[in-house]
């Protein structure tokens, strides 16, 4: 039902199973990976990363990426996504029948050099591979694009590099381009700019954001986002994604706090957000030592809730 | 100058010495407060609400106020605004010669009952009397409407009564109007109707925001604003002004947060960043038991600074 305030619907990606849990050294058990997931679907989430699926020696705490997926996917109308680095990863994720696959190059060469030991365009090979292994099955790929408003090795992105790698993704098969400001790096202005940009290529092609709050801007950005167009925006319960070196700096965006944003501004979101602030319970329980951020956990809604809706 | 993607001027003015230490129970020494004054100027501020006029048996926090306002007053081209509850107090800020006097009246009733015990028409009676007192001096009077976006007692606030207390203060003088989030309910949308709304009656009487993060939409609510019209915004070094019974909860926007989104963005401030942050130090000097917010001193600006200025 649209309410004559009701400025439309958006979709809100949970991350932290991936890109909170790769960022601390703690296992989280898998009984507890699974309340999690249960907990956000039962408050309205419909679409949640949840796993990567690389070698366990290198992240142990992806383990039991199999298991947990294998329970998510059977939440029905949730979309399950699970990062992949490779084709062997992405063969793993096929296996299981995962919805989406996740791949991600950086735009900066020095970051994707730093990071995966490949060039941007060795990278690219492996995404083409990786399309050709999902091709004719139900699994869509898609192409993010980290480090894409800034790196904190080169400092500013051109928005050439940016474009380098969305045109090789779609050229790949991508069925959707995410945006990554992987180092908090971005503003408003800089949303807006190269969203209007990629958004000239990518036509029908989805193209979504995953913006982290690393300088505060994470929300700012969220509205520059919103008014770019982009309806798809990633987050972690409890801003979980934080660099482990700095305590207490702000990782991805905090789910709840987005969530409060799109719902008080008149956006629909289908999230309970006071059955999502719960879910930071089953985090508390299980993590006891990971410092959740966010906060409408902390102040809590407003009297009358949320007035428009 | 002004640069291709220069996006204009804002003004940020400081309200740390007043809204923020009179959250706190410990007194500042006035040889900090002055120390405080005195590099915010420095790093570029100018505009500083330095205290309140208020009885000293009601806030000893303000006890120093005269040597306070007589020393900001020798700063060239720093704008000295005070708070004052009442024609006393504003005799006091006038005898001194601040430049400006704020006067605050909440748009709930009962936040406003509960707050100076008078209603919202007594209130109006008592900016009268101060504007009347102000007129024929060099000081102007500027009206604030708390609560202007929710209250805690009355939960939403209707526009019209916001627009009650905004006619009042024009028709009783005020050279400038404040729209104040007091208990951090307002969000993007209502920030952009409500502006829009009263805009359409302040005609060229400049309108000010004054914004609380409490529920982490602060900065997003600055871009709303922005994007409104706004150019004057007020914030706290070190977000100072959380409610004492709450712990990390946030309370005023983050002067050096709010910069660093500006000048991120393409906004001119004059304010130099680096030397706004390096102020922190005052205060963890002189109130090491108070707690300050902020992401940009934790993370440090993006390298190679702000990339568009």
């Amino acid at each position: 039902m649209t309410l004559p305030s009701h400025m439309g619907d958006v979709r809100v990606r949970e991350v932290g199973l991936r890109d909170g849990l790769q960022s601390i050294s703690q296992i989280m058990p898998t009984a507890e990976k699974i309340a999690w997931i249960d907990a956000e679907f039962e408050a309205g989430v419909r679409e949640i990363e949840v796993c990567s699926f690389v070698p366990v020696r290198l992240m142990p705490q992806f383990a039991d990426a199999r298991e947990v997926v294998d329970h998510a996917l059977g939440l029905a109308d949730l979309t399950v996504a699970a990062l992949v680095p490779n084709p062997r990863g992405a063969e793993l994720a096929l296996a299981r029948g995962v919805h989406k696959i996740n791949y991600v190059i950086s735009a900066s060469e020095s970051h994707n050099l730093a990071n995966v030991r490949r060039t941007r365009a060795g990278s690219l090979d492996g995404f083409r591979d990786v399309a050709r292994l999902a091709r004719g099955s139900t699994t869509s790929v898609v192409g993010a694009v980290s480090t894409a408003f800034g790196c904190t090795i080169e400092g500013s992105i051109a928005e050439d590099d940016v474009l380098y790698l969305v045109d090789g993704y779609l050229a790949g098969g991508a069925s959707e381009i995410v945006l990554a400001d992987t180092v908090g790096y971005a503003d408003p202005t800089a949303i807006g700019a190269l969203v209007r940009r990629v958004r000239s290529v990518t036509g029908d092609v989805p193209l979504a954001l995953h913006l982290h709050d690393t300088r505060g801007l994470g929300l700012a950005n969220v509205m520059a986002g919103l008014q770019a167009g982009i309806r798809d925006f990633d987050a972690a319960l409890g801003g979980m994604g934080g660099c482990p070196h700095a305590p207490g700096a702000s990782g991805n965006i905090v789910t709840e706090d987005l969530v409060y944003l799109l719902e008080a501004s008149g956006f629909g979101t289908g999230i309970d957000i006071q059955a999502l602030v719960a879910v930071r319970d089953v985090l508390i329980r299980a993590l006891p030592d990971v410092q959740l951020l966010g906060a409408i956990a902390k102040a809590g809604l407003p009297l009358g809730l949320l007035p428009r809706r």
